[in-house]
């Protein structure tokens, strides 16, 4: 972990290192993707299910791609009942955070005879993809799911590459079914991103994929995009504490690492404007690392993109962290809401020192699902918007038109679109004959 | 133009034929886009007014690539006065329907300590594409601009293809001092595109690009979609009148052709009821078209993507539209607003005979980017919501987080997630030690 001082130039060079982490940095797997989707797009199951053998090792078919509800109740009797009560009361805040961003349809009308407004209506089949491998995470499923539940998507799919017996996790399939997943299925990788955008004979197309994959299914859904919506593109994950010499610097060292475990790709930062608070936080990171049990990769995210920058005031270091637009952001400091109000760019803001990043992780309602690698300046979480889509609503009485009438055709003329000037004309055209 | 009998086949048929227009279709532009855009992003201006020589055969220089005041001030001296004031009418009605979609950040809080909730900011810079070349449209930079305006963003930059003399046409330059731009450059095509999301000398970074554009805009923002945000994207426009008997078919051939006349890929489609409407509006097209002065284009449109669909019923009409999820939809029936509440699937909806296509084009005030190809499935028209983004906010009392620290620690202990568990275990290690 390097500790440098902070000024135009450190940060400029931080950020380079951050956006060597992305993946618009992996072009060389850009074709095989590319390939992947050709051939899902045009063998469809056949395609998917070599790919699955391919890639996965497991022998699926149409008969089995499809998980059955005997699978789920043995997934819930394999499950440890402590994590099965936790996913329950996770969903609860969860849910009940996302209800808070639903919006209703709009309109404004005037007495002279119009109406305009926006007709907000959920998707209809969202797929939600959830990553496979050794890392299981049930959160990510409820995270995933519950706001496209509770916007009202009709139909959630859910697509998880199976381990080489064909099986899937439990707890995965515990969360699916908790979170209201309709139907699951196991596939994954880029082939699974391509039978989602385009369907298949086993497999439905849907309007928009969200959930996390590795660089491959991160590819796919970018090729895709357009096809079907996407969530945005995620990337490893990062955190950043904004400290003053108030902070704890065990909660500190705590928390940096809680990011760095999660990927050699993650990025911690602490950006502090005390010296002491920097080095009490190093030693305690290294106490800690003593008894870790992901000791290994936190190290090398650490060594590669774990940053102490020091800063002379709490303004200059508030403006590095803007720059930074970490997917999360802890405030330890006097004021931290003071703070809070200054803090443009960020996935989440965790305001003072019981505020921890794995609280939002798990368990006080917002999503987990945010914007990586500086796309907090204008990417959102994952939330309820993601899972509805507007129309516009346009109703305007004849007295009303005939009161702008001009103005449309004047506009339209004036763009040499005579077509258009001449839809707005014609219904006026026995007028303007008299 | 195609009269068809409404089924199964029909329908998915002419979905096929629409497809064809998408730019997800145009592969072989895609290495060409890659190279002009790695060639600005690495030699910047220098790349940058090489492309504009080549493509614009304009010579433009950091000396020129901004448009002055004295450009502007010329181009408000040989403007049209009746379009700048039409543009100033509508402008007027297009900023008052965009208010109406601002949203305020929101918490919520419990007597237990917690604070959750959205900090809601607008983006900080915006990037706008305005096409150059035949079409002048300065409808266009207003719907683009206003939203972003509305929404708070800090600055707007505009790109927009220059002349063989290094000239822009004066309304877009007046459309967009009108609309609040704050700095416009002198530059086009993808190689614009590369210019606003990684910056050169001369053109600043954005956060987000918007605005239509040709084949090589279209892709070049999909290639860097992650390193910026983009809007949709957009694709030939299209128009889909749902009617009945009731309707007047001279009203129902104008607005068809309102839209084919836009491009030889634009597509028109009648789904009506009614035989003899759909006898009577072909006939009425006919008539139409010896008059209207882009008659060429609109052939090609009406021949190619045009089609009248017969349907056996209303129900039957309004599912095919909404499979279709027509960029605009309008509805001229007996009862417009009750088959508006069917509608799904469309990106505006323009109810009853006094409601045509041009109106939303132009004045009303709904935006008039909107989701082409069947996007409206699950993108939305671009609106205030575009140019915001959204913190979470999380805020926890020690007492609030003590009450449930267990929960999380059991929840991290399950994903193996060992370092999340300490972040929050050490917060309370000194009561677990009493």
């Amino acid at each position: 972990m390097k500790t440098v001082r902070l000024n135009q130039e450190t940060i400029a060079s931080l950020l380079d290192d951050l956006l060597k982490r992305s993946p618009n940095s992996y072009g060389k797997y850009e074709n095989a993707v590319a390939e992947i989707i050709s051939n899902v797009r045009s063998k469809k199951d056949e395609a998917l299910f070599a790919y699955t053998e391919k890639f996965d090792h497991a022998k699926i078919t149409d008969k089995t791609v499809q998980v059955t509800q005997q699978e789920i109740d043995e997934a819930y009797e394999r499950v440890e009942p402590a994590l099965l009560e936790v996913i329950q009361k996770a969903l609860v805040n969860i849910r009940s955070y996302h209800e808070k961003q639903k919006r209703q349809s709009w309109f404004c009308s005037d007495e002279k005879g119009t109406m305009l407004g926006q007709k907000i209506l959920p998707l209809q089949r969202v797929g939600v993809y959830v990553p496979g491998g050794k890392a299981v995470y049930p959160s990510s499923v409820l995270m995933n799911v519950l706001p496209a539940k509770v916007a009202g998507v009709e139909k959630i799919i859910m697509t998880t590459p199976p381990g080489k017996d064909g099986s899937l996790n439990p707890s995965t399939l515990v969360a699916a079914k908790e979170a209201g997943v309709d139907t699951i299925y196991k596939v994954g990788g880029a082939q699974a991103i391509a039978a989602l955008a385009y369907g298949t004979q086993s497999i439905p197309k849907v309007d928009k994929i969200v959930g996390p994959g590795n660089i491959f299914v991160a590819l796919a859904k970018k090729a895709v995009y357009g096809q079907v919506g996407i969530d945005s593109i995620a990337g490893p994950s990062e955190i950043l504490v904004l400290a003053d010499d108030t902070a704890n610097p065990r909660y500190v060292a705590a928390d940096l690492l809680s990011q760095a475990e999660h990927d050699e790709l993650a990025s911690a930062i602490l950006i502090t404007t005390s010296e002491k608070l920097a080095r009490q936080a190093k030693e305690q990171i290294s106490e800690f690392l003593k008894v870790l049990s992901r000791r290994e990769i936190i190290e090398k995210s650490l060594d590669h993109f774990g940053y102490i920058l020091l800063a002379d005031t709490m303004e200059e270091a508030i403006e590095a962290a803007n720059a930074i637009a970490s997917e999360h952001m802890e405030i330890l400091t006097e004021n931290p809401f003071e703070v809070m109000t200054k803090i443009r760019n960020a996935g989440a803001i965790f305001i003072g020192e019981s505020s921890c990043e794995p609280l939002g992780d798990y368990f006080a309602g917002p999503n987990h699902v945010l914007p990586t690698n500086g796309t907090a300046k204008f990417f959102s979480p994952l939330g309820v918007d993601d899972f509805v889509k507007k129309s516009s609503v346009i109703y305007y009485s004849r007295e009303a038109l005939h009161e702008i009438h001009r103005d449309i055709i004047q506009f339209a003329n004036c763009e040499q679109l005579t077509a258009h000037a001449n839809s707005i004309a014609v219904r006026f055209e026995k007028e303007e004959k008299q």
